[in-house]
């Protein structure tokens, strides 16, 4: 199997060449310089590429374990989060007051997509325990963030996202889990219940878990509005910090799933004896409310977990393809080319690497909004970049994961026959990435945040104001000689996408029927926006391959292939894959009429 | 689980409504009337949902053993395939001379649909012995065909395809097994070799395994012409039938597979002591024009077999989305409705439903075209039908297999967090229909076949003709009014495969770099055919129901749900699925040239 190597250049290019280092400008990142950020890549690549990536196989094929009661990871999977812990990874984002290091999301994001790239089933647990970190933070008491945010922090403890029970999925206001006020007055609760699908729901990888857990009170009304957030750690945690007794919580069944093996996916009892003792979390009945405030990072993060296996899916593609030899190459004449030399196989190619360099830029930009959202001393910058933010991370979540699965399954073609096999490893990735459009929100989920919420709240103002940096990004590739043909598509698929806000805004202000068709179209609007927007990257990344190439840059100036290659990749992204996201203007002005009509029942 | 049910009445409103049981009208087909097709359809109905179906997941789950040498089936395999052949349908489209029933081609498919949807991986078992039957058939000496053809046809042996060798996969011309002449002159011949990916290569379900065997002769030439076609069956035959010794032919090891777990997938070796005996089928030196005597009719099983997992994972979506219940109705404002309530669910099921309808409407009608020409008393019908046959084949088998994995993968999207936990079998829909695009020729390779082989040949006309095809029925869409929208679409559709057409010849005929050229643009000039071919039917389709509406037919009139979901199918086919597929070609006329630039190892 292919050895996975971190893209520390590709993700140089776009933070140094592409998004210029801004976020080190903001305030609160003076100690972080390009080498530092350097620094750190590297060193997150050999992690990434020397630890956890040779676990990758091996976790699939063996995959979680219960047994009485107790989880049981895949081999080597302890020491390889460990080795993450103790490097002080878990705490790269996290700002320094809560004892992290403090780097910029940009960076912190690069770092996540080469963990995830190297084993992803292992990727979920810290990502998880993130937004544990996220919630505390916001909206934790003094004390619970005293007790609990450091070793969250370094990583000794992990947190997990309690959700989802059988009747509650998409629509959590239908959650049962009660919350019991204890009698003693220590303003401790008890927990009853049964959540479904918790993500490194139990393990032996730390000494504690840290669960997040929406539940009602007794007397609290039905709908979003009955719905806290609590606390329940796995064991209860002394008045001095050390661990105590083992709460009323257990891992009653593990998933069989379709991958991620080595991600033990658990259904959790609460309290099946005296209650899982809980504390509420923030305000009560604002468990929702507090559980989004972290679900919007979360959904980045996914995103960039579909990257991160769509850039395995390459590496292991361009290397079978350019070792495999089979038939003659009608260029060379060459009998027994590689098949990299036949160009239906390199269209193959370059379309996984296109797309791949697309959405990468696409989401580190997205985390570069993020990160001036947050620190830019400004608010009115601030404020925009968050407008701009709230509209990127549905798309950057449902294109980079739809987009994901099509790139591994591709990947899986590239191999032929051995592809279907499970020992080459293509396999694997299609089967991991398949999880990625359907947790966090489905991706149906994420095309009605975007056309719905975010679209209609603001007129459409944040998009707009984003798709006139695609129409500046469009004009000046017009203006530069050889780029000028991307320019134009670019501004057609610009034009499209602005075309179908406007049909998607007529729609939604119906008093009606308005949440009803921006349902029907939204779908076909994110997946718009995801191409032009993608597309509009790599138009940025092509300016940026020109501009090196013209200034003799990289290790063998103009020569470098890199830049050459980062240019084609573009010129497949905007030449080729735009066009067929621009059909979906078409689909959304064809109407969707059959849809309010269609009955299922009667099919 | 949903049990599948297969779907005779969709079938039936193709073969009656849409075909109009053409195909009866034939020479050869007198005693076939509607009725007895009828009977078929239910009764194979009733084996494919009885008998298959229900061991589709344990199949999957129990996989395939091989142990000293001997594959063991899934539990039940056995018996399951033996009702298949006690009932007589593996010949149902043989011919009556050769001990079938002589049912069309049209007939069979359909069958073969139901029992692939019912459980793909036995499916593969009789569709590699219609191989092994069709190339004895047309190739094999008196005495092979008398010593096996009336086994294989009555399903008492079953038959394999040998072609693939590890260094030899979709170049075959570098196939290595050694075809030895025995020096007693009994024109037998001894073979030493390794063949991998045999399907169905060992098992127990059957008496005897006849094994079809590419190989070359000592003296043979390098390359194509020294490849001869050889018979080599598991067990000798003795002179009167019965069966004689083992022959020098052993499974080594079976594949650890994505999918098609029921199906074991075999490595051969052949001649490991003295030589397997084998006997030459054919011209010596004409192995792979024999093969690809019967290659065009498995790749159009294949395709049916994309359908069959459609299909079911159509069913399988509808049942899910009509009980779970999530979320309030924008429309009825129900609080709980099913998910079958929500406009972006229902775009997914009636995208999946959509799809189906005209995969399956284009493959039956090419399996209609193959009935004409073998059968129609003129032989300029006969050849014209076999030129629109050889254009649609490799249409049907990548495009319908394309689609399946698509499809399989929106069915486990609509099922959200359950559509990755095996348990609920959306996720092996999509583990089996992944091989359906690699094997029987990749897709990459179907489309290097219609773009450069079948296109060049005759300049198109065979695809202009059917082009033609759609212009007319787009006219007549046009001139029915309800229905006029949908002609206006089509008839873009047919303008832009035109269009298409005309400069991917135009590439094709230059000296230097035609082929190297056409290759570029094979496999979106693939896809946009599949489009318009696809909505073309669903036009006949949206005819042949507003017709059925317009005279009351149907069970309850022309109020019938089922002619009514027939039209939604076509509106959706027609207005959003098309424009997707026509923006091929756009990505044809924005060129290719970055390809041919493009240096994988730079990357």
């Amino acid at each position: 199997m292919t050895p996975y190597v971190a893209p520390v250049r590709d993700v140089r290019f776009v933070l140094e060449e592409m998004l210029g280092h801004g976020s080190l400008a903001l305030p609160g990142f003076e100690e972080a310089s390009p080498d530092l950020v350097e620094a750190v890549l590297e060193e997150a690549a050999r992690l990434a590429g020397e630890v956890w990536a040779p676990l990758n196989a091996s976790g699939d094929h063996q995959g979680c374990r219960l047994k009485d009661g107790q989880v049981t990871l895949p081999a080597g999977f302890i020491e390889a989060y460990q080795a993450y812990a103790e490097g002080g990874w878990n705490g790269i984002g996290v700002s320094e007051a809560l004892g992290g290091q403090g780097l910029p999301e940009v960076v912190a994001s690069a770092v996540q997509e080469m963990l995830h790239g190297a084993n992803m089933a292992l990727g979920l647990c810290p990502m998880l325990t993130a937004g544990a970190i996220e919630a505390l933070a916001h909206h934790g008491s003094d004390e619970q963030q005293a007790v609990y945010l450091a070793k969250l922090v370094e990583g000794a403890w992990t947190g997990t996202m309690n959700l989802t029970e059988p009747q509650a999925g998409s629509d959590l206001s239908k959650v049962r889990t009660r919350a019991v006020p204890s009698e003693d007055g220590s303003g401790q609760y008890r927990l009853f219940g049964q959540k479904i699908y918790i993500t490194w729901g139990d393990h032996d990888a730390a000494e504690n878990i840290i669960h997040l857990v929406l539940a009602r009170k007794p007397d609290a009304p039905e709908g979003n509005k009955g719905i806290s957030l609590f606390l329940v750690p796995k064991f209860l945690v002394n008045a001095d910090g050390s661990l105590g007794e083992r709460n009323d919580v257990t891992c009653a069944s593990i998933e069989h799933k379709l991958g991620i093996h080595g991600s033990p996916t658990c259904t959790l009892s609460f309290g099946e004896g005296e209650g899982a003792i809980g504390t509420l979390v923030g305000e009560e009945g604002r468990g929702l409310n507090h559980m989004f405030t972290m679900m919007n990072e979360a959904r980045h993060k996914v995103g960039i977990q579909g990257i991160g296996v769509a850039e395995r899916a390459c590496q292991q593609a361009f290397a079978y393809a350019l070792d495999r030899t089979q038939g003659r190459s009608p260029r060379s004449g060459r009998n027994d080319c590689t098949i990299s030399d036949h160009l239906d196989v390199r269209r193959m190619l370059l379309s996984m690497r296109a797309r791949t360099d697309a959405l990468r830029a696409l989401a580190l930009y997205c985390a570069d909004r993020l990160d001036v959202a947050r620190h830019a001393a400004d608010e009115g910058e601030r404020r925009l970049a968050q407008a701009r933010v709230d509209v990127l991370i549905p798309v950057v979540k449902a294109f980079s994961t739809d987009q994901a699965v099509e790139i591994a399954s591709l990947g899986i073609q590239v191999h032929g026959g051995m592809g279907f096999i499970e020992e080459a490893g293509a396999a694997q990735l299609l089967r991991d990435a398949r999880i990625a459009p359907i947790y966090e929100g489905t991706n149906g989920i994420q095309a009605l945040d975007l056309a719905g919420r975010k679209l209609q709240r603001d007129g459409g103002a944040a998009l707009e104001s984003l798709v006139g940096e695609v129409e500046t990004t469009a004009a000046t590739l017009k203006e530069n000689g050889e780029l000028a043909e991307l320019g134009e598509s670019l501004a057609g698929g610009a034009a499209d996408l602005r075309a179908a806000m406007v049909r998607v805004l007529e729609e939604g202000t119906d008093p009606e029927q308005g949440a009803d068709a921006v349902q029907a179209y939204a779908t076909p609007f994110l997946s718009l926006a995801g191409h032009v927007l993608c597309a509009w990257q790599m138009g940025q990344a092509a300016l940026a391959a020109s501009a090196a190439q013209a200034a003799g840059g990289g290790a063998s100036g103009r020569a470098d292939p890199f830049y050459a290659a980062k240019r084609q990749s573009a010129d497949y992204a905007i030449r080729q894959w735009l066009p067929v996201g621009r059909a979906q203007r078409a689909v959304i002005e064809a109407g969707m009429t059959s849809l309010a009509a269609f009955d299922a029942a009667t099919q």
